[in-house]
């Protein structure tokens, strides 16, 4: 793209979905949904792993079939608007039952999601609803139409025998693995993609992919044929977030470097046009700014964390980091 | 009231309450909200009972000790807008889970309720949330604040022993028994009222008692202290809405008069304004319209039953009988 046409879209409200699922994809929604606060973003969408086995969502799709709605609905509630309303449906959707009984542990909005769903009979239309009653700032989509199983190649997943490789099967485990993870697959193999997620991540200008569990929630999109050939073919630029520290389970060891060749490794066409890191996650900051330039994509160090210091996004900053990132281009 | 007052009086909108549980006041609101649609009333309250031991209320109220919300939830139902919103809420506050795992049998609408209480603290602001929700056409208020029981005195429970005197506890076992109900009480045996509950009772025009399961939807509001005073103190009229058929359990074998009488029993100074009752419901109208005279009542008689035989109340027939009996009196 030329100077001047930069120009004229940076002038123009953008679009943007983001990929990913749980914490991490709340957190990204969280700062963009003040990108369209401010309209800096005049649409925004989500596109949401489907791959969780645990918790209250596995309960559901083992009791009903279904897509597990957990990631479905921190996606949603992150998009809730500003207001009373917003804010406290959001609450409603967000909250988890106590106590010892038989619906300990599941959480309110799963159990809305999986009615509408059986109500309406179609996921988009359903998690709509969802978005309309909780005044979303964006439309939440599943990455599929049918549940899956995520499997990941890990070596030393038993400590005894550190050099050896096994197959560990189940998002919740691979999240927990005590190996290190060589690659992950999808099962089935290549699931359909849902449509309106594809055409979403074709028609927009940006695409955020991460920050969130990297194996278990970021490179599954990267999994499905109809979203990585998306993914390549898109004219959107490609924003990847790094996480603020490795993740004990999956990422465990890795260098910021490390969670960008493990992209490629799944999604070797995959362009990358920013990637944007807390400056306390790069230890070797030149290093990482060269390793990127060779990569071909700009590196936008910006701090990004909450200010006590637990790994966590602070929405407000993302938020601006995001801001400089598409108005900056 | 002179006739003069009363001309002024039908000519503003009214304010109405609707007592009882079930799906009685569901037919109840259901006609009601359609007197709120064509501006017959303006301000519209259902006082709901809260002594369900059953079904997933009953499970509910065993598993977090709060209130069963299920009769509650199915009176926000039937007070849904008239629009797709509140057509969708609607159906998914109502939506049971099938299936065979835990959540077969819990209805959507009273988890819903039962979050909104843990989330916000407080009964009153929970249920007009639901009502924002559903774009309810009035408010829903439960009789008490503390769950209860029904026990009544039964006569010949065991059909063996068919004059024998014995108690059976449980919203759920008075309906069902087998013999013959002489009285009821609550246990605790005087709940304190919700405060807005009577506060709607006694600055309203019109209270509507049933229709419904007589011993353990509707004469429960007289057993509450607070409600039975405000309902004998009250200036409003009070609309008496026959069942189109004894109820085979707790008013098995009870002619129109003694539905009444049960009413006397439990509150001897309740002042009734009109009795409504179906012309088939009435095998000796006569004789009937003389009882109710000599209670100083007025009988009005109308087809309000739907057209297929079935023992149920037609929303469009009995708002029309309400539209006579307020605009008329």
């Amino acid at each position: 793209m030329t100077p001047p046409a930069r120009r004229r879209a940076a002038a123009r409200a953008q679009s943007a979905v983001a990929l990913g699922g749980g914490h991490g994809l709340h957190a990204s929604l969280q700062a963009l949904r003040r990108l369209v606060a401010d309209l800096t973003v005049d649409e925004l969408a989500a596109v949401v792993t489907v791959a969780d086995n645990g918790g209250s969502s596995g309960r559901l799709r083992g009791e009903f079939g279904v897509l597990p709605p957990g990631d479905l609905r921190m996606a949603l509630a992150a998009l809730c608007g500003d207001d009373a309303w917003g804010d406290t449906w959001a609450r409603v959707v967000q909250h988890r039952f106590a106590g010892d009984g038989e619906m300990r542990g599941h959480v309110v909005g799963n159990l809305l999601i999986v009615a509408l769903w059986e109500l309406l009979g179609d996921h988009v239309d359903a998690l709509d609803w969802m978005g309309r009653l909780l005044g979303a700032s964006g439309r939440v989509l599943p990455m599929a139409l049918t549940p899956m199983d995520i499997t990941a190649e890990v070596r030393g997943a038993d400590p005894a025998r550190p050099d050896e490789l096994s197959t560990v099967r189940g998002q919740v485990e691979v999240a927990t693995t005590l190996g290190a993870i060589t690659s992950i697959a999808l099962d089935p193999p290549e699931p359909a993609a849902c449509p309106e997620a594809v055409a979403a991540i074709r028609a927009s200008d940006w695409v955020v992919l991460g920050p969130g569990s990297w194996f278990s929630s970021v490179i599954p999109h990267l999994m499905v044929p109809e979203l990585r050939s998306a993914l390549v073919e898109t004219g959107a630029r490609v924003v990847v977030v790094l996480n603020l520290v490795a993740e004990a389970g999956e990422t465990g060891g890795f260098a910021p470097e490390d969670h960008l060749v493990a992209l490629w490794e799944h999604a070797p066409d995959l362009i990358v046009h920013t990637v944007l890191a807390d400056p306390r996650s790069l230890p070797d900051r030149e290093g990482f700014a060269a390793a990127v330039a060779s990569y071909g994509a700009r590196l936008v160090v910006a701090d990004v964390a909450v200010g006590d210091g637990t790994p966590r996004h602070d929405p407000d900053k993302l938020a601006e980091a995001f801001r400089t990132i598409v108005e900056g281009d």
